[in-house]
């Protein structure tokens, strides 16, 4: 093979007839120098949603929702970037190689529009449809929160029930309508309850803090019996314990990460920061103790590149990347 | 016409007939995006003193005693910004709506004189005197450490004793004079036993830690007995039975917050950083643990705007500034 | 209550009662160091436009249309904070004093909604109405370049007739409908000739150069006969010589200014920045050389702050506000 | 076709079984935003060599032979990132669509070893080899200059005879050995003519300028009759005559681009920057004017993300890469 | 004595003829602001390394072996401009005054060869045989970790056994081979235990974490022995028992401090960062819970200074360099 | 010579004893990168002010004078660091190697009191009174522009004459008191006048732009029949040709070079930055320029670091410098 083809192949490439990388392996670094190579996530090959593989990765581009600091729209590209780092034999999980057991490919961003999130709102279900059409689980990158909601309509479609619903975010995501608009980012989570598309006997808010600009937030969840794990509830007692006493999820599941859910210190490259957040070794740590049968999809949102000088947010990102499709490794 | 009288005419205004804004309002977020609006602390009404209000919020923008980097003089203006973000309801203390239960207003910045800290010690006093003089409690933002100095001497007027004082700083403050000068930031603190404005045995000192120049600014500390709590301390057991520890602080309290008492990696923005800091977490439950009749006044200093690329320390300063107005909310 | 009203009372205030800062005298840096301050443009007051004065500064803080890098909400923010350092003596044109010759104010900014740009559009057209409707001029920082539309609605109302337009920019602005979306920030022009909105005879397009994403842009403004500066047009021969040629407006002018008709060089700081501009002392001087009537109103665009790290651009904005103020001053 | 193909063809893909993007366009910014996608140069697809184009981009991502900042590892992946930007219709040329005109292709990366200069030297020498016995024409991305001396092997081979060589520097790059080490990145253009790569007499150094180390470098240019153009002679009269008096180029042909030859105001993120340089639009001025009869390959090194903060010099290289393609489009 | 000999003396000099600063007193911050000055390690006198103190510090500026980020050849002058801030009395350690107690001076950086690994390992070697030739103990400042492996090598023969060896890192640095290279940065652990020079069953490794790119690392670690401590086995109980369980290190004693064992929140400027590690916090009590009878060398190594926008890296260095010198001041 | 000799010898010593690098030779970068080793101005030797050489260059950390943004105080520091890369063969000045024709050395800082400008003022007079009677000429780095006076006052001492005097400068510097202060840095070329410091007569101010506050400013220097040059008058005809217009300066002269007569875009780094300014080009040229017979001190102010991200500020100090050392060259 010559020097090029390698590259060709290895880079980025998958095509249709077959022949060519269809073990999804990552672009090896100790040949390719990390910093080398058209971006993809993980360093994985770019695949037509056809193909045979387990698990589809993409970028949800779109900030429009957002009500401060823009810019998550380039969180595709720059978690691309970063993912050049992302390795993949966890240590922590008694050394499971994530991209042995499970074969993984990017199959690009799905497309927006910048200034219309109606047609935006569409185009997510559409794309995500698809996706899960072909069978695969997904891993996505947002864009703002609001570019969730129209991903769980897509799945509640396909799972014909509401989901389980994990949401990591320092925000309850209950707010009301701003703005005369419904569809902001503070607003998904209620809205996906109200639609009935994910169910809120089995979701769980993991690291909700802050002020709130009024109590109607906390009422909405009040009022769901939506189970809220606040910096507090974490920080009570041992790590450890507090896993410990996480629920089982049974039927089909959905993770939500905001990036913000961290503190500031460890994700300055976001829209809204809340001081006195997580840490990642925390939600590493919650990450590894979820239990989940069945991890049908994963989206981590609000990673905003224009706010995060030394890349640390995106790290951050693609470290949790590795961790949710190490749960959907686990599967079953 | 008096200094703050000269900052309200020519700063801005609140009309003295009453009919607007009276109820002190915050500047709604639903309503008009948290990016826009000219800038005051929680996009508060400004005000003039003589207005009927509870605590006044202002800026002390001097940075001329600062050893290191200087940079304070445009924290005022910085926290401003950032204080858009600034909610009101605190779910942490069983919800209480801050902005609901006092009446807070912006009245601007205290007028300084950057070349000459004689000066501007003068002028703070004064102003600070204007605003107790009319039964206003406050919180500042400063400034270097060295501003608290005239602060605590106007209210040690006013009180006619010295002051209880709770002082978070990874620093003592309590060093030698330096090339000559003893009114530099690091020595504020031992003017303020000096000069009887704080009484030492009411005085608690929070997230000490570091390298010293020498064994004289902890000898000041031991003949004086203050009660030092460095990180070690903190970090002993469990945060709860740490704060449970405090003792109660009964008469006319006062707060000053150096962000320095943070972590480099929570507030970077800052002049003189020293690793191995608190966390945000970490000072808001100190903050919210703290049991005080009487909080006469607070400051925040040392956020230092052209070190913060992400605007991390401001957010820092907001949220710790939101602590400390709930403080205030709970006087009595 | 009208829009500005609202803003008015919200934001802050000029007391109607006449008593204060009716001169509209800038806040003295010789007596409140220009760092201090609630920051109004060019520390001016802050006024209610009933009050008596000339011309009216107001942000317009949406991003919405942005075809890449989204930001320029922050710009009203960030042009006030660096137009602390404005002065108002015009060294260039004979020692015009611009503050004691126009009475200028700050009113606040529009409101907006940011995920909504039909509903921002009759916001800004409401609110720039309620400006004219006052006899005020004004000039107005946006906003990215599709916030100029609404503007030009407003000013055709008022003024019964198409205006004379100076156009700065890197871009035609006469770009297609793209994801479609017809208001993007790159059609504002083509909307703004195809609304009869202003006169495309008496319209000047300045700083234009760059690749095309094809020639549609260009036919446009061949069709329409649009005179077209480009950057080779301004650096062929001297620049006297080219200011010189241009031509007398008569009518109601009004001057569009996007930040990115500078190279990246002078303003990085921008949405969609085009290398091989225009200089700061360029503008200056064709600013300076322009004749202009009636100039109505004005509007600087497109400054982003999240990409101007030493905040060049905004002082670029803040210089070119101040020479569009000098032209004002000379109307007549 | 669903979301999802359109996503895959248009985002990055060619095929070998030629059903995919074989006419090589851009993907639409009208249909996909720019800021969206997986990141090839240009939005171009990824072919294989042996495909049917007529020009090939590639990075070559090595920066082991600088002296001072290293860093240009970075910049094929960060040009790549940027050139989403670039767009083809070039209205300082009369119009032409380069896109349109010939079909260009990312070909990913050449392979490179961080720590070894000699592995990478024979890597790109084999990696051109292949590229140019396909008979493409190509530009590539580094990489630091002494990247350029193996693709100068490459050609001198293919076309059997020395080159004429237009180099874009602020050095002359004629410097000796440093630290017993022939191949930094000051030294290439010496090596280049002592290996007989290039032809001294068609050689031209354009935008020279700055302190040197000692005579030396300069000594090795007068003694080879070398072209030298310094800043000083373009700033001499007008640019359009300096332009005029360049000769024509006549056999194959290549241009190095250093992009220090711009001024560190236009290009603050690279090496070695040099104050005094040129403008972009000098450069862009100076690569209209060049008459070549036969541009076989081209280069630009020396972009060094992580000093380029606002992303300028990025956009500087891909509008001289849009230059370069434009001048490839113009052969014969 | 003059001012101007006054800055002599304190700023940097050290003579051979012993008359000048040869207590080796830090220049003092009373005296002199901390931001002035020539800049040394901790504001310390240079010597030549004949004269008589007890520990030499110096930088070895070679960043040839990274994977990812280059950089770290800028350390050795960004810690010593930070180090200006250094000083020497411990209050965690009962209030050592650490310049009091050992004579220390910066004797300069060793010479390296930015494009040639093999000559810098040799250069890098003969200083250290140097250093350790004349009775002097030493901390350095790398430079990326490849750099530890010949100073290891200087230490094998000098003490003519293996050392003992504690190693902070995120990573293990026992990977193979890249690009056919044995010496990259990640390999360094694994060839000073195939080497023989340092002991594995006295050897600890702190901090380990995160993805590998495969079981190989660890299998290396598994066969040897060797001692790792992971986050997770840090954050298993109290720290302070963890630090109790710690062996006392009896023999010649080296510790390498990868600065990125700390977490990208307070390291982020590294060159390959990894989310989920420790706190400066946590190093520093582990630095002071080491037993060590004859620590007689450490490197700092891995820092990064162009992903350091605010200098936190830089000081937690600092900080770093100030426990272990404490370590050297408690030997015996 | 063992390695760390050569590197004491090198780096940074002068001993007095005179048998050490006593030809003041630059460390060589072919030998020792330019990145490594103990940061002096130019990589020259440091100097006792006793020894035999010809120009002392040394810094004025001190930026208490300023106006707006502080941190001036780290540029000593900053352009010690950049001036590594600082070369001494001047190919515009027909090829003279400025490091052979003049001995030159670094003598450290002056030391100042951050808190204190009468102290430091003191200070400054004092060390150049030092440096002028060991017979040297100077270059120093400020510092604000406050520092410059206390400079003159040596000077016209020294020479008992007031100086000539090139002043280059956005700003006149003859503004009036500010907040009761006379001497911060909008004023030192007003007292320079009135204390007869300097020759108005002989004096040339270059560069000056932008609107003032007030025309006050304007009528010191009319009413001293100062010859002002502003950016205008530069940009009227040829460079060459307004350059031939300046006078030739026989007595004693200074050159005083505010970093911010250059633009923003050129030189960020700087206090109080005015758009519209010169490029180093022009800077270079002006000075390679001026006629001065005997040149006997000069120093470059106000480059602010904190602002200046990618150094470029810096580096246009460093070359300024070595412009002004080779004016020196010139010296009768």
């Amino acid at each position: 093979m010559t020097l090029i083809d390698k590259a060709f192949v290895t880079n980025c490439i998958f095509a249709d007839n077959g022949n060519m990388n269809n073990e999804f392996k990552q672009l090896s670094g100790r040949e390719f120098p990390r910093f080398s190579g058209i971006k993809t996530f993980f360093r994985l090959p770019i695949a037509q949603i056809q193909e045979k593989f387990d698990v589809a990765l993409f970028g949800i581009p779109y900030d429009g929702g957002v009500s401060y600091r823009p810019g998550a729209r380039f969180a595709p590209a720059n978690v691309r970037d970063y993912s050049s780092l992302g390795r993949g034999f966890n240590m922590a999980r008694g050394g499971v190689s994530i991209f042995d057991k499970l074969k993984i490919a990017d199959i690009g961003d799905c497309s927006t529009v910048p200034i219309d999130q109606a047609q935006t709102y569409e185009k997510i279900e559409k794309f995500v449809t698809e996706v899960v059409s072909s069978d695969k689980r997904f891993v996505s990158i947002g864009g703002d929160h609001s570019t969730t909601l129209p991903v769980l309509r897509a799945l509640r479609k396909k799972y014909n029930q509401p989901l389980n619903f994990i949401h990591f975010d320092a925000h309850l995501d209950t707010y009301p309508a701003a703005w005369g608009c419904e569809y902001h980012h503070g607003a998904f989570a209620r809205h996906s309850v109200d639609e009935g598309l994910v169910n809120p006997k089995q979701m769980m808010q993991i690291g909700i803090r802050g002020p709130l600009a009024s109590g109607d937030d906390l009422d909405f969840v009040k009022k769901n019996n939506i189970h809220v794990v606040t910096v507090d509830d974490i920080r009570e007692g041992s790590l450890a314990e507090v896993i410990k006493k996480f629920p089982v999820f049974k039927g089909p599941t959905y993770i939500s990460f905001d990036i913000d859910c961290l503190d500031p210190a460890y994700a300055p490259g976001t829209g809204t920061p809340v001081p006195g957040g997580l840490t990642t070794y925390e939600t590493q740590r919650i990450l590894r103790g979820l239990k989940i049968e069945n991890l049908v999809g994963a989206d981590i949102v609000e990673v905003c590149p224009p706010y995060d000088p030394s890349g640390i947010t995106a790290m951050a990102a693609v470290d949790t990347m590795f961790e949710l499709l190490c749960l959907m490794g686990e599967n079953k």
